[in-house]
């Protein structure tokens, strides 16, 4: 049987090494591709769903998002996103392993979304050469993600969730609520949940 | 009586939706005029200057602002500043509703002014098609606020306040004190305040 | 004895004003190579190395550091890293006074390291044209410092540290452990320790 791929560990979740030429090649040409964006204006709508797909983001074509650059992401491929969309300026996908976003999802600026880890063990680690492994991200439809607020990898966010500004999510959140501080907690469970 | 423009709504703090045609045309003017301030260098004072203007932030003349690009805003027209005010990289003010900045006013890095927010109710937010609304930001005379704070909609921030680097300000905060954390409380009130 | 210079009073943390000629020509100098080296893609890592160098940036020639652009700093000079450092995008480091960073240390996006404080005499900060001073900064071997952190000046963390996503910190960190929260407290202390 065949060793995997460093990509094959990666979207595994296992430990990998990210400086391996596949890698390498794809990070290359999704920095081409962020860089092609985020040069772009509000004239050019199709040239940035453009660049979009050919960062293999996939989306609504009905209602694709809107995307305020400059944004950054790792790969590109493993993003997906609902309906309705919007990411304000700045916003970092760091997209190792999936990250699912629903529809009607509102991002504010400076969003930063983690699924990348590194091994608590300093020795482990080892700095540039060491390995590292991805988490997935999920959320739900219906959210408001706040300005400046972070998602650690292995987090899953409920349908119709608030996280405040600056918030740091390092745990899932229940569907329906009101998240914010450093971690995040339940500020508010809303009333009128569908489930 | 003719029903108010989306335009007055925004400014008077009521629910507005933003991608109409007037709001909408004056972002993109808006977006032009940043990037253009964006790319501009320490050698072009006065070009920076005239970009501020053409963005219709309104400052002291005889003492300008001094904002290290990149920086970031929505319209322009909204912001105020007083002399001898400093703004490091990567700041970013939501100006959907009047943000007025007192003078002799420091802000660090990657500073975050947030009018803007959409209703806490996922069915009424609705995505990238929902309203939105502003609530004005206020900040006092002789201010240091600290890099990666974050100011949300509707506090007033008194004179002679320090806020910490990475506080998240959800309430007003009385002059002479200095605030951090997430959410950020007071750590001190100093002595000598004039009042 | 001959009166010191804003320069030499910056270098040894005292009060000094930053925008007398000196210092403003070298932060012209250091701004206009930071902007060439974030217009630089992976295909010129020669080119990226040769702006750190232009910066004053000191580095492990036989391990130079990764930095993704785009990246920041005041002066370039006052920086010193080891052997197989990665800054991840959007990194900032105001280097007002040394900032050392060890041996195998690992930034996330938008990591915020801030030397430069204020008088918290509102009275005496005066805005813009007002005084400040640096505070060095130390980060030991072995060290992951994750996306959107804030270390401000003063501290030193240890070898072998994890600080969490969106941590601030504001003291002196042990070797070893993992911090995080606003403001940073240990969560793990961690076995194994060398020491």
């Amino acid at each position: 049987m065949a060793e995997k791929t460093e990509k094959q560990k990666m979207l595994a979740g296992e430990l990998y090494w990210s400086f391996g030429p596949e890698l390498t090649a794809e990070r290359k040409a999704a920095r081409k591709a962020v860089r092609a964006y985020n040069t772009t204006t509000e004239e050019e709508p199709e040239k940035r769903l453009q660049l979009l797909r050919e960062l293999g983001i996939k989306f609504d074509k009905s209602s694709p998002p809107f995307i305020e650059p400059p944004f950054n992401c790792d790969y590109g491929y493993n993003i997906t996103m609902g309906a309705q969309v919007y990411m304000n300026f700045n916003c970092c996908i760091l997209d190792v392993c999936p990250v699912k976003i629903g529809s009607r999802v509102l991002f504010g600026p400076n969003v930063q979304l983690y699924p990348p880890g590194h091994p608590t063990d300093p020795l482990v680690r080892n700095g540039l050469e060491g390995p590292e492994f991805g988490r997935p991200i999920t959320i739900g439809d219906d959210c408001w993600i706040g300005g400046n607020a972070i998602i650690l990898g292995g987090v899953a966010i409920g349908d119709g969730v608030t996280v405040g500004a600056g918030a740091v999510v390092t745990r899932d959140v229940e569907p329906w609520t009101v998240v914010g501080g450093n971690p995040a907690r339940v500020i508010k469970h809303l009333a009128g949940k569908a489930a």
